[in-house]
């Protein structure tokens, strides 16, 4: 990690659901990216916001993106600017969100009428073309390549030991802070050199995270299915991370 | 081929959306096969049926068969019975159905924003899972090993080469009738000894055919989008095939 305070905030290039993408003043090799409180569903049909959601995110993502640059995961971090901010490597984005399943929900379940909750004999990994106008759809590897969104199998084969790299290095942390990994999505990117590191997040808006006890959802289904104490979830699992990763 | 005179119909074992399935009396290796004179579309939503649209089907189909025979396809094809019945081997169905695609077009299309119409760089072979109550979703090459639908990625690219192998035979069939082959669906089965067959039918109802010369469509898009002239498209079609084989 680089120290933050000698970076400068350049004009915005990109707004998303959840986050502000700026330029860094005189350096065309990063990204200044800032986390919002709003939250969305549905591809964005549902909104809401809670004050510190930004601040709970980053904090939980960069503890996440930490643990796995420890176990080898090339991550785009570079400095850490504020509670909401962090300046990190601008990568060339893969067109794909990368889905990783230990237990079925959602609509996985759903479209395969399999029960919420039931394990998977091995993870699963789906890719999802990244388009906010297509709604980004499901695609298989042969519908990623016709695309373009990937060059061959092979780099799809790639991309799928990338995502259950860092699914074998969540699982154990979930677990140390009492929570069970069920899902996640992923964004991935590479440096010049052609480097596949991790990008985004890693945050309770993108996995599906369960009380390991209780069973209780600790995460954006809170908030997608109106199950109230969304903020409440999103500090909790805040908490028990520092305490699993900082002693 | 054997002579049909020699089967005895059974009782039905299932009803599908355009076909009726019976026992063959003293033949568990055997099916007998009815094409029915209804039409379905949008997973049934939307019903119709004509005259005669059952017996073009099996003719169409079995001319399809027979040239898929020539060129090394194996086919479930056992002996003609009547217009609209015939006898197959009993298979172990693949319990996904098997879509090629060389020009985009439905929903497909409109998945990617892409133009329909627009020619593929290479032929895209995409799974489906065969089970009405789910609506036959569509399954990447992952997701129909995890329902168990094939056994491994090797069994999915054997069927992969199965469906091009298909679609090479029947490219320059439907051209020699004036067709386009834009997409279709076939559905596979194993014998006893787990050879794949070609089983089900192919037929206007399971293909995209546009006429070479004007781009009208000769097929069930027809009926799916209310454009008319459905059982002269058939008609059409089995008259041109019948003239570019049987000559």
């Amino acid at each position: 990690m680089e120290a933050g305070g000698r970076f400068s905030k350049g004009a915005m290039v990109y707004e998303g659901k959840a986050k502000r993408l700026y330029q860094v003043e005189g350096r065309s090799d990063l990204i200044w990216q800032e986390f919002k409180d709003s939250l969305t569903a549905f591809n964005a049909q549902k909104k809401g916001n809670f004050a510190n959601k930004g601040a709970l995110n980053r904090e939980i993502s960069s503890l996440l993106f930490q643990e796995l640059e420890k176990n080898g995961v090339h991550t785009h971090r570079v400095a850490d600017i504020s509670a909401t901010e962090e300046v990190t490597k601008k990568l060339e984005m893969v067109k794909l969100e990368l889905v990783v399943r230990n237990v079925l929900a959602g609509s996985t379940a759903k479209k395969f009428g399999i029960e919420e909750g039931t394990p998977l004999e091995r993870p699963l990994v789906e890719f999802y073309y990244k388009d906010d106008a297509l709604a980004d759809p499901f695609v298989s590897d042969d519908q990623a390549i016709m695309i373009k969104a990937a060059k061959s199998l092979a780099e799809l084969d790639e991309l799928k030991v990338f995502a259950l790299k860092v699914n074998a290095t969540l699982l154990p942390v979930m677990r140390s802070a009492g929570l069970q990994l069920v899902d996640f999505k992923i964004e991935a990117g590479r440096d010049t050199t052609g480097v596949l590191h991790l990008a985004d997040e890693i945050s309770p808006d993108c996995c599906r995270l369960w009380d390991l006890k209780t069973g209780e959802k600790m995460d954006k289904d809170r908030f997608r299915r109106d199950l109230g104490g969304v903020e409440e979830a999103y500090r909790e699992v805040c908490e028990r991370l520092k305490k699993a990763l900082l002693k």
